[in-house]
């Protein structure tokens, strides 16, 4: 479907340009199967939808993200920023979902200088172990160091960790995704699930870049995901220049040495008040002595 | 480090012609950390090793695969075989990892046949949520039906359950890692850990192709993984001609449409005695009354 207004997302970049248009093709998110379980009875269970959606930027395809549903047109943004093909949301005319095809058709204004060298390289995903342009994306790093406007106070660290569980999710429903959620100290900004830890995270990418300054600034941020803190986590965060990530799980050793490198305090294990702090400390305040 | 006698492993490929010449450039798997908990107190913990290991088939640079070490060379050997850029391992004449470079030499007997084409596709894979070539891929996969040669018992199953439980592993040392087995009835072949699951399961593949026919076969094998049943997972299972799948975790949307597909029968939520089957029931024989 067709917006002819720029969306409410939309209408909140208008400082920054002229704002794209978006669908809004949210689908169902879970999907009811029939299971047997260990006793033989049939049961009737839910699990997460999962689309196939294939992206086309200007008619040329460029790649079949797997996602839930619920935010394409966001996800697709936020890859195209987080894959580093667009400068900037302005340069997209529309984002145009269609569920019965399986595509996102996107229109940029102008099109996208150097495509062919942009698209050779795809961002390293230690997530699943396998990526590519390793070396390259490592070089860019080098210049990333994020700040902090003020350091996370543990109090903060464990609203943020209650406002996660309280959630309705579909990871509640049916399990199998994997959630990430944008916090300004404990405040809830967006909450997003897919069944990839990368859309998910993508999608906040994309959102981000529809909002004003105040919400695509990162210093004031904190990045919540439930995956594991791999390289492109920490990196997907730095690069929206937020400089604290918590995770429910642990971390990985590249992305424990790209977080001390690009300056993001990584906190892992945390749930309820338990917790690790990984790297740059000083980003964080012990104010809530534990019995 | 060079072999210049074929290795164990690859001399069990003897029958299927001349096998690849392997290194073993086996590493450290696991590292120590300085953390600060929820206590502000100092710890020392493990966490998994990760390391870029680039390939180079013929000297072209293929990937970088970010991996915990363990099996670097059926690692690569499984990546090229899942990726469809060898037909068999014959075609490979040695791989030699060296991790003071992190890159992997893999030389060939007489090149890849159509290497353009075959790198430009890569399989889709669900588990990130982010891949290409999905529609290619499922087109090949409409030829694709395992068989199997008998159907697995529960009483099978709880046996698989119970030895991966027991198995000596980095996730109980160090976490974040996924695991995925190769058994034959409740044998267990193989066990791998890797920081991506892909890895994981592109290292049992691998591995199988450097054994003989009676490891080759997969109508008589079970393929666990501590991950989700992701399409890419039920994929790989199903190239190596494996019936059953069977996961601690649940099963996406597209896992469950591919493993209804293939004929694989997928079950998930698999601990202790409770599991779910998702697909093909008929390959399962309930023989274990639980009170």
């Amino acid at each position: 479907m067709w917006l002819h207004e720029p969306t409410a997302f939309g209408a909140a970049l208008a400082p920054a340009g002229c704002p794209p248009r978006l669908s809004q093709a949210a689908a169902p998110l879970t999907r009811a199967v029939e299971v047997i379980n260990e006793f033989g009875q049939r049961r009737t269970m839910h699990i997460p939808a999962e689309r196939g959606l294939t992206v086309y930027v200007d008619k040329r395809e460029l790649v079949t993200l797997m996602t839930l549903g619920a935010h394409p047109e966001w996800l697709v943004l936020g890859y195209l920023r987080n894959q580093r093909l667009l400068d900037g949301p302005e340069q997209v005319e529309s984002i145009t979902v269609d569920w019965d095809v399986g595509a996102a058709a996107v229109r940029t204004r102008g099109g996208v200088t150097g495509w062919a060298e942009r698209t050779a390289q795809r961002i390293v995903t230690t997530g699943c172990g396998q990526g590519s342009m390793f070396g390259s994306l490592m070089e860019q790093l080098a210049s990333v160091r994020v700040q902090a406007a003020e350091p996370l106070r543990q109090s903060q660290l464990y609203a943020i960790l209650r406002t996660v569980r309280e959630q309705d999710s579909v990871y509640k429903q049916a399990g199998s995704v994997h959630g990430c959620a944008l916090f300004r100290g404990e405040e809830l900004l967006l909450f997003v699930e897919d069944v990839g830890r990368h859309n998910a995270v993508d999608t906040i990418a994309g959102w981000t870049w529809l909002q004003g300054e105040q919400v695509l600034r990162g210093d004031d941020k904190v990045f919540y995901t439930t995956g594991r803190l791999t390289s492109e986590m920490i990196i997907k965060a730095a690069q929206m220049g937020i400089p604290v990530v918590v995770s429910r799980s642990g971390i990985t050793q590249m992305g424990l040495e790209v977080a001390q490198q690009v300056g993001v305090c990584a906190i892992g294990r945390a749930t309820h008040t338990r917790f690790l702090c990984y790297t740059h400390p000083h980003r964080l305040v012990w104010d809530t002595p534990l019995s």
